[in-house]
This record gives structure tokens, sequence and C-alpha cells, in this order.
């Protein structure tokens, strides 16, 4: 094992090409003609780019590497949740081998950070929790996990699961999670007083599910906006998702985009194709931190994804209408600095002194490795080369 | 060369694995222990697909190989077009060379059969159409190309571009274009009385770019309606991007769509995330041919693109929330069968008899194929391999 690390011939956020020395973990020094690594490598005047962050995934439900499932829930919320549990049972979705799968798959990609929220529930208890821990402890060397103690069946309404969600952030678990007050528990002011108990109790931060649109999400909003002043939270929650800032009604969007600024609330967003979303341009440039996530990636909800970050950059870029080269950049920070801003992340970046945790990969600029997504990456994690031109250096899965 | 293929092992459209065997250029026999091959290889299990169909790009004018091009240009229309005209002059973008360059791209994904817009205007004359022309001549053992003629930059306010795309037309381009009649000409009436002249003129049908909004796009569309009742031009004329379809007012979309319907004018969409556009499964329940297309890849419109159609499955079925299998198999549909149907390609398809135009690539599913996009990609056209595990079996560009 070395502790240095000499790239040469790499451009750092697509400039000049350069020599990056990385040193216990961390990036050392930039420049021409750094010298001192014990390890050494031509990065033949490829990107590099900070670690991607995925910012909201469910790690714990994937059926990656179980062949393909079939879809057949229909389009309502409650089916979905209904067939989720029902498949759980059914096919052995074992939370550590599953949350390994899909980090494997990942890490591979070049993300390096993960906010993951996890299920508990009356069925199945804690169990997804001390799984994607257990995974944690196992592959703490090559990626960093968050967790979010999220009640997907339902808060309130089936009793049992908030005194369980209590017992997950006992035990660890770093965010509470909410989910669409109204609509899933049925009582706005029950779940958010609930969770934002939770928060503090153990004096951590929030990370609401909140997929209700229009009026009924900014009513919701609003309730959340009132919690966060009234009991100082600024900076200590998010929203993710947020479909109702994407609602027709501009005027109304601009007064909650002003007050999640104030507030200090940050989103977390899929940039969904087909469903209202934020405007990213709107949220940055009103202050508001907005980092990008999968969400579930081949589960019982969603059949598709890659765990792909960097796809993950072009859907931001499609989805709002991202064409020049510096909205383009924006796309990726999205799927970078603004996640690690929403997950406080320290020593994140590419400047000397930072955390070495970074993807090269091939890209005459940025905007060219977003849209190419080449399979050929190189992933640096904490100083060690996780994975080389793609592939995993050890097997971690 | 030979004139025989035998492939063994392969599952047409995610069935049962079986044999295929090709005889001049044909689908001559499918079924286990097929025989009489010159030429033999075992698929390992993996599907077969139809040929892709790229129902609508522009060739003419993308970047493809050219290196990076940083994109400056505003977001209003004029500007797009002011930019691209300036690049045209800036660039060299030689018409042949760069078609034949997106060309070898689309084949080497699976792509068979392309519909491509070419730019005629007073400043480069039919320049673009000779160049398209010259390639499709060079590469027609390849991929099949239908050019429709196309003023990009406005056909009766930039006076003499009329008469151009009759030159187009005369010789041999196959489809009249138009676009935008009210919000480009400022002139609908005008705008559709000659394009739709000329394909009374040439025999040839329609393909109209409407990227016109709301009620000013429904107002095109019922211009197009009574133009196509009046000359009996049922089953000859596609609007392309439709997005006046994906407006807020339901009854009236409804409308529209059984309009369509009845007059038999097909669609074709990029299933865009940024803007409105129409349903899938409501044109295809009301039986409109409904294709997929890229668009510009790669050029002074869309910094975006790989050319390939299977990313373009995965696109329409993000953009139309297609979860089940049933539906994403759709998305594919749209990339394959409704294209030829938009095109009028005969004996497309993977039946015995049809044209041996199909893809082999891994997947257990159709829909795990359309989710994870594989490189992999055998290509045949016409009975001959033209790209093998994803590299073409000769240069093509
Ligand atoms: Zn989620
Ligand atoms: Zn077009």
């Amino acid at each position: 094992m070395t502790d240095t690390l000499l790239i040469r011939n790499v451009r750092p956020a697509g400039g000049a090409s350069t020599d990056v020395l990385v040193r216990d973990g961390r990036i050392a020094a930039i420049g021409a003609g750094a010298t001192g690594g014990d390890t050494s490598f031509d990065a033949g005047d490829r990107l590099m780019i900070p670690g991607l962050v995925e910012a909201h995934t469910h790690l714990d439900k994937s059926f990656w590497g179980m062949g393909w499932h079939k879809h057949t829930a229909g389009p309502a919320l409650i089916d979905k949740i209904e067939t989720e549990r029902r498949n759980r049972r059914e096919f052995g979705i074992d939370a550590d081998r599953q949350s390994g799968r899909l980090v494997a798959q990942m890490v591979k990609l070049g993300t390096t950070h993960i906010r993951s929220h996890v299920d508990i529930d009356t069925e199945t208890g804690i169990a997804g929790i001390e799984g994607v821990m257990a995974m944690r402890e196992r592959l703490k060397d090559v990626i960093d996990v968050e967790i979010v103690a999220f009640a997907q069946s339902g808060l309130l309404i089936r009793p049992g699961t908030l005194e369980l969600v209590d017992r997950a952030m006992a035990l660890g678990a770093e965010i509470v999670g909410g989910l669409d007050p109204c609509a899933v528990d049925r009582d706005p002011k029950g779940h958010l007083d609930a969770i934002f108990g939770l928060a503090e109790k153990y004096g951590r931060p929030l990370d609401i599910h909140l997929h209700e649109r229009g009026e009924m999400g900014a009513f919701s909003m609003d309730l959340i906006l009132e919690r966060v002043r009234a009991m100082g939270m600024q900076g200590k929650v998010a929203i993710s998702h947020a479909f109702c800032l994407g609602m027709p009604d501009i005027d109304h969007v601009r007064r909650l985009i002003d007050d999640l600024a104030k507030e200090r609330i940050a989103l977390v967003t899929t940039a969904p194709a087909s469903s209202p979303a934020p405007a990213v341009m709107a949220c940055l440039k009103a202050g508001i931190v907005i980092a990008g996530g999968s969400d579930g990636v081949r589960d019982s909800w969603n059949p598709y994804g890659m765990g792909d970050m960097l796809e993950r950059a072009t859907l931001v870029g499609l989805r709002n209408n991202f064409r020049r080269d510096e909205e383009m950049e924006l796309a990726l920070d999205v799927c970078t600095y603004q996640g690690a801003k929403v997950m406080g992340i320290e020593n994140y970046g590419l400047e000397v002194g930072c955390t070495a945790d970074f993807v090269i990969l091939p890209g005459e600029t940025i905007c060219e490795a977003i849209v190419e997504r080449p399979a050929d990456r190189t992933v640096v994690k904490r100083g060690k080369i996780v994975a080389r031109h793609g592939e995993l250096t050890q097997p971690i899965a």
C-alpha cells in the first residue's frame, strides 16, 4: 500500500494539463513537475472531475444483479408501496448484499459519496438500516455513505413505525427522513411535528421526500418552512423532488424559492422528464443549494438507471434545457459540488488540501464528458485507486 | 461475399432461443436447427430486435468528429438559426463528410434506416442536399436514408428558398419539409400552401417541424388538417415535435388527437424533457403512428446526443413515465416499428420474408436492453454484418 500517488498530465476541471500529487489521502500539490509519488501514472491529458455525489438514492432495495425484474405495478403510489412490500417477501431482497452490489456499480462509475434513504416499516423493522450499515462498514475504504431513516410505507398510518425510526437514529442513521406529509400520512401537522421532533432529539438534519404537486405540495412546503423558522433549523433541512416548484403559478413558485433560500433549505432533484420539477437555474440564482440523485435504481419503483451520476448530469441538462457550455457545467455541478454541500462533505473539491476523491476520464471538455459519459473512468477515493479504466481494482460487492 | 448467414441461439424480440437463417438479404427461416448458412455464428442467446429507425435527424450539420464545439447561442430560435449560419461559414461543415461520420456512429449502434431533414437556404443553396445524396450513394450498402428538403432558415421570408426546395425535390429528395408556419415565416397560409403545393407537384409526402406551442401550434395543426382533408393527403403527412399536443387544455388536445388519427397524420417525437410533448400512449391508443428521432446530434442547436436510438427509447420511456414492461416495450416500438411506418419501409420486422435488418445485443429482456443500452451490438443490414460487438466491420465514414 502506497501513501503517495503522482498523476501526470491530467486536466483538473478541464483546464490545462498538469500534474497532481496525492499524499495521505489528500491533494498535496498541483503543478507541472510535481514529484514525490511512490506510484505514478500518466493520465494522457484526460479530465479530472471531483468525485460524483449521489445525493438521493435507495441502496437497500435495488434488484441490481438479480436479473430483470418484470414491472407490473399500477400507476398509483399505494400500488407501488404494496408491490414493493410483496416483492421484498417474494424475492428476498437482502439490504446488505443489494446495497453492496449497487455501490460497486456506482463506485465503478465515479461516485464517491452517497446519501441513501433506507426503508423502515413494521414488517422488516430496521433490518434495512442494519444491512446498509453492515455494507458501509465493509466498504468504508471505497465509499462514504450517509443513511436517511425513511418510513417509505408511512410514518403515522402504520403504528410502531415512528418508534422504529427513533431506534434507527439511536443506532447511527445520520438523517431523519420524511415523506409526503399530506398524501401518505394524511396528517401533515402530525407527520412534520414527529420528524422535526426526532431531528431535534438527535440533533440531526432532515431530508423530506415531497412528491406532492401544485398547491398541496406548496402547503406542505410552507409547513416545513414554518418549522425551520420556529426551530432555527436553517441549513439543516433538504427537500427531495419538490415537484410543486414546477407548478404553473410562477408567482407562487417565486415566493417559495425566496423562502427556501432565506431558510437555507436545500433541494435534491432527479430532474424527472415526466413530472413538474424545480428549475435548476432559478434555484441556483436564488442561492438555493440543489443537488442531484438517481432515486431508486432498478427497484420496484423504477426499472431504469445505471447508477451513473454523469448520466444524471445529462438528464439535468436535458430537463433544464441547458445547451450553453456554462449551463451544462452547472448540470455537473449539481452532481458534484451541490451534492457535497447538501451532504456537508468537508474538504471536497480539486484544490490543494482537499480529500483526494476524484474521477479521471476522457473528454476534450467537461461538456463532452457529460454528453458522452465514457465508460473508461479511473476513480480515486481518499487517495487510493478504486477503479481503473472502468473496472474496479478489487471486487467490492 | 456470402449470400446466406445462419445465426444460432438468438432470441427474436426477446422470445425463446432459436436459429435464424438469412438468405439473399431476407430472413429465410426461423426455427431451431435451421441449416444452410455459408457463414454462421452463435449469438449466445442474445436478443434480436429489428433495425433501429431514426425518423428525425439532421445529418448534414453535425459537428461529429470535429472536436467539442462550444455552445454560445442564446435561447431564442432566431439566435440559433443565425449562429448556425455563422458556424457553417466559420467551421466548414461539409454535408457529405459530416453526414457520413454521423451515419457511421448510428450504424454502429444499430440504426438501419434514417429520415434526415437537410438544410436548404439562399446561402448554401442545395449543397447540403447534394452532400447527403453523395453520402447515401457511397454508403447505400449499410444504411437507407430518406431526405427531407428543409428550409431551416425560413421558406418565404428568404426569397429564392422555395425555388431551391423545388430544385431539391426535382433532384430526388423524397419528402417536402415545413417549419413553424406562424413562428418562422409569419405567414401560415402562405407557408402551408407552398409546401402542400410542392408535395402535390412531386407526388411526395410532407414532414413539418412544428415547435409552436399551445394555441398557436394548435392553429397551425388545424390548417394542416384542413389541407390534408381538402387534398386527400391522408397517410402522407408527418408532423415532427408537435409540442402543442402537450398543452394543458386536454379537451383541445383530445380533439386534435382524434383529428390527426382520422386524417392518418403521423407524429415524430424526440420525447423532450424540457418541452411539452405529445403523450405517446394517448397517441398510440388513438391509432396515431408516432415515431422517435434524435433531432440534431452535436450541432449548433443541440450539444447532446450519441446518435443512439436505444437511448432514445430510454428517453421516450422516461418522458412518458413508462415503468411497466409492456409500456417500456412500446418505447422501443416508437424507435423501430413506428418509425418504419412513418418512413413507409416495406418488409420491415423479424418475420420470415422480412428484410434482414436487425440488431443482436445482450439482455435478458427487451426492457433490460433499453435500460442498459449495451455497447456490444451486432448489426445486420440487408443480410450483411455491418457491425460486430459494437465495432464497424468496415470503416464507413
Ligand atoms: Zn426517493
Ligand atoms: Zn429537426
